[in-house]
């Protein structure tokens, strides 16, 4: 992914509400996402300022000339066959829209939708779906709460992207309410009891789409990984942390994520993130040497600078019209493994990707307490609750609270992008 | 389920080899597939002796009549819409074709499809899976291996069925080959490596496909757990163990299980194991007692009584003309947890299930030496070598082997039926 026209600092659009320096979506942006249309189906559309471009009707109408399979692709009713056309063909795409909304373009009003009235879907049908474990931090983290005496890295970590398989089934989209799991907890001090989850957390993640596929037995290098990549969202992999405690041993967590996944419905492509890569942190003097298959290749830069931000408001806050409060803010180029890595690793065994896979980071944090990823780690596990502006305290969410996750990029010489918000509002167990 | 007409030991078929006594496939059976056809194409097929019913040509033809949701479902490309409608119409559609088929209907050749012509896909598109770990047996064993000096079930095991979420990507049809995975793997006296597999394993389990779906957030109730199942596959967990060793703690299999499961094409309906349901082994004095949740209705016989034999050839036997090896011989319905537990216990956090979901029941491993279901097992984690006919040994799988798993019911007063076979050979790492 290169840095191209479609990223000068100087462009702008006819959509004077992209043009603020403060939207997430300018004409540098151009993220995909899945709208719903009059007739109640998906559509692709383009975020760009507080309006969606109808992707669709743009390349009817041909303001957006685009032909054969990529125009085929753009008018379906998910991303998953554009992701599947592959680099080139994304970028096809990206410079057309880039022309067609530039400010020196002739106006086409009639192919925008005001955001705020605008329903979203999931961006793709996601096949599988994968968590990854990325963060030393948060590793670390959690290893000093539930392994006080060890070691808080397990002996593998340093020398392999962790992960597992997740439950694509219950991925929702940013804006879904969050009903509270009951599952299988095992109190201290007597036997387990089915009941409403008590521990209830988010996780601070992002999310990859996979676009090209690789075939079975073909793994990915990590040199190519990148170019299998389509975009990130932000992800928030909602824990039970009652029910993961009980049930993780030995084949790790499964009820206590299965409920619910949220993502942000923007996907902000590789192309759009070009700008933002990043080396991200040295490996430190005493971490073992990567293996070949894990060693990117000199100056590959395969990090990206995404810093998010967590709030929280619980139901008293918004009808007293109090403002979230920030819980923590915290950097994608914190991890310790990048996306290549987690795919090439991922694919090493021959494990076949497809178009609208989507691989989780893990819980992104940082080495500051104030960019801690989870209420896990922000209370120490309950023992330092978090004092929130209505006089209650938060160990673990309660039901009505509402958890938004927000991300952007910044730097010198480019033009902020941000990939809009993912919040999920807590129900009580049905 | 219940028995109906359509079981009947007196039924024979027109089809001559469903009349043998011996095949896997007689008129009681009626196992739905997908074929391929002349087009390319995958249609839907029901197994009748050594012939494939063409579904699709018998409801064009009127040779079956069938309309409106069902028609449109079993003229489809997978068995994805049949399985959703739910129960009723599996037995609409299992009655309509047993009356096709038997001995007093017309023939109908010309729907006829010789299966030993006929090459098969999977039965449907699998958006999820999953896998148990539902055999005590195999559970034991296990814990016995890796932590001698502890309890061999972790204390979990008796009050849930364990279960991860699996790569649905990497599941295949009898008959692939399987290219052994490449992995990070840690020898004992060194640091890890990326190498080839040498420690190559299968896992005879069984899969069960979901058919009605359950909505996000409402759980399957253990009573109606069974009328979700449309049926049951054979199912190969191909496992990297040394990979597995390596990488499986805190979060899991990952990599040692992502590049290859296999499934037998033809799904063995509920309605047609109805006469096979069993009680499953009893609980033992001294284990906990069941949460309500997980807690069967008595005399539900949620436990179906299926054998299953595993057999090896190596590429010597085979060229030579040797018969298959026989490595084991266990059965369904020595699991500890049943489909139906371990469904409500998926569903109990409200996690939704779609149809085509892949549920696996772990590893079957019966209390003797004779039914332990993988090789980890079978040699003892290597330690007690297997004999083959052609004077080499066994503790893990070699390029060139092929493993192939049978399964029946067999009991008095029924007739007997049979799975087909899953199979597939090892080829060298790439």
């Amino acid at each position: 992914m290169s840095i191209d026209a479609t990223h000068d600092p100087g462009l702008r659009s006819w959509v004077d509400s992209a043009n603020t320096g403060e939207t997430d979506f300018p004409i540098q942006n151009l993220p995909f996402g899945i709208f719903v249309d009059a007739s109640g189906r998906g559509r692709i559309g383009v975020a760009i300022g507080e309006y969606v471009l109808d992707v669709a009707a743009a390349i009817e109408t041909e303001a957006l000339l685009l032909q054969g399979d990529l125009a085929c692709a753009l008018s379906a009713e998910s991303l998953n066959s554009f992701m599947s056309l592959g680099a080139a063909s994304w970028r096809d795409a990206r410079t057309a829209i880039s022309d067609l909304l530039r400010e020196e373009a002739p106006r086409q009003d009639r192919l925008l939708r005001r955001m705020a009235e605008t329903t979203m879907l999931l961006p793709a049908s996601i096949g599988d779906y994968t968590d990854f474990y990325a963060s030393r931090h948060h590793a670390t983290n959690v290893g000093r709460m539930f392994r006080p005496d060890g070691d808080p890295l397990l002996p593998n970590w340093l020398h392999l992207p962790v992960g597992y398989h997740g439950r694509a089934s219950s991925i929702v989209v940013s804006g879904t309410d969050i009903k509270r799991p009951h599952g299988q907890l095992k109190p201290d001090d007597g036997p387990p009891v089915y009941a409403p989850c008590r521990l209830l957390d988010y996780e601070l993640e992002f999310g990859a789409f996979i676009g090209s596929a690789n075939a079975m037995g073909s793994p990915v290098g990590i040199g190519q990984a990148m170019d299998h990549i389509f975009g990130l969202v932000i992800l928030n992999d909602w824990s039970a942390r009652d029910i993961q405690k009980w049930e993780y041993q030995p084949l790790g967590p499964f009820n206590a994520k299965n409920f619910a996944s949220t993502i942000s419905p923007w996907v902000v492509t590789m192309q759009a993130l070009a700008p933002y890569r990043s080396n991200g942190p040295a490996r430190q003097a005493d971490d073992p040497a990567l293996l070949d298959y894990l060693t990117p290749a000199t100056g590959s830069s395969d990090a990206i600078d995404v810093i998010a931000e967590v709030h929280l408001s619980s139901a008293v806050m918004r009808e007293a019209g109090t403002a979230a409060m920030r819980l923590s803010r915290g950097t994608l180029a914190d991890l310790s493994w990048s996306f290549s890595q987690m795919l090439a690793h991922h694919t090493s065994t021959g494990c076949p990707m497809n178009a609208g896979d989507l691989i989780g980071s893990g819980t992104v944090s940082g080495p500051e307490k104030t960019a801690r990823g989870c209420m896990l780690e922000l209370s120490w596990r309950g023992t330092e609750p978090i004092d929130l502006p209505d006089g209650t305290q938060r160990r673990f969410l309660q039901d009505g609270d509402e958890l938004t996750i927000s991300a952007f990029c910044e730097r010198d010489g480019a033009t902020r992008i941000g990939f809009g918000g993912c919040s999920g509002v807590i129900l009580p167990a049905g």
